[in-house]
């Protein structure tokens, strides 16, 4: 039975969850020793919300939940990379289907890149900052990967 | 400018290495403001080393640096995508291309399953606890992706 390593992050191993089909990076978030058994048991990703000191079923607002594809850790068992079917399609509480919508460009600023699925104003009933400010809607989605 | 917020994890941020083009999940490490700043300014990939408590240029030792493709940033910005090209095809210090070659079965043990790419004796002078006691050598490279 594989042993992970919760001693370097006070408790917690970091995880990335990775769409299973296109590869892209959806979210990073923590787990503990329960969410990890929890979502190894049950097949649908479980983390620890840091801010929420609580165990944290991804998706249990949204309905946006994780099915797990594979599972796997990295060299030093310190670090989870599951690869999920991303119900809904969008990982992000902002309304875009990655985290990762923010690239950084070569002065120093940001540009958003990604693809927005929903308005978090209707799923959560409360507009987030974020989404407003960069103008979200505005934004041309653009397939993964496509080169500038 | 960007700010990264540093303040989660006493002074770091969390960063995933992504090979830019097969979509690869090469390895999770972390940074802090100064590998963060030589990262964007070098474009080549710097971190922190937890255990070594310094600054990191990842593929020091090895040659295998990381050049940056692109960076991007999550929702909250304490989390890093770096999309890279892996010089020598190799992140692992174990000599796999990939940290993630270690996949969790059904019942909690594992299996290997990544792409070998230099024997890390050779290149360290020491050989690694963990490329020996997992018989990688005898491991068939399969592509990233393939299903079982």
């Amino acid at each position: 039975m594989v042993q992970l390593d919760f001693s370097k992050l006070d408790g917690l191993v970091t995880a990335v969850a990775q769409d299973w089909k296109t590869g892209e990076v959806l979210m990073v978030a923590y787990m503990n020793a329960e969410s990890w058994e929890l979502t190894r048991k049950t097949g649908i990703m479980h983390y620890w919300s840091r801010s929420r000191k609580a165990l944290w079923k991804k998706g249990e607002s949204s309905g946006n939940v994780q099915e797990v594809k594979e599972l796997r850790i990295d060299c030093d068992a310190d670090c989870v990379l599951a690869r999920v079917r991303q119900i809904g399609d969008a990982a992000c509480h902002t309304g875009y289907r990655s985290c990762f919508h923010r690239v950084i460009e070569e002065g120093g600023g940001e540009r958003v890149d990604g693809v927005l699925v929903f308005d978090p104003a209707k799923v959560y009933g409360v507009s987030t900052e974020r989404a407003d400010a960069r103008g979200a809607s505005a934004e041309r989605p653009k397939p993964y990967g496509e080169k500038k």
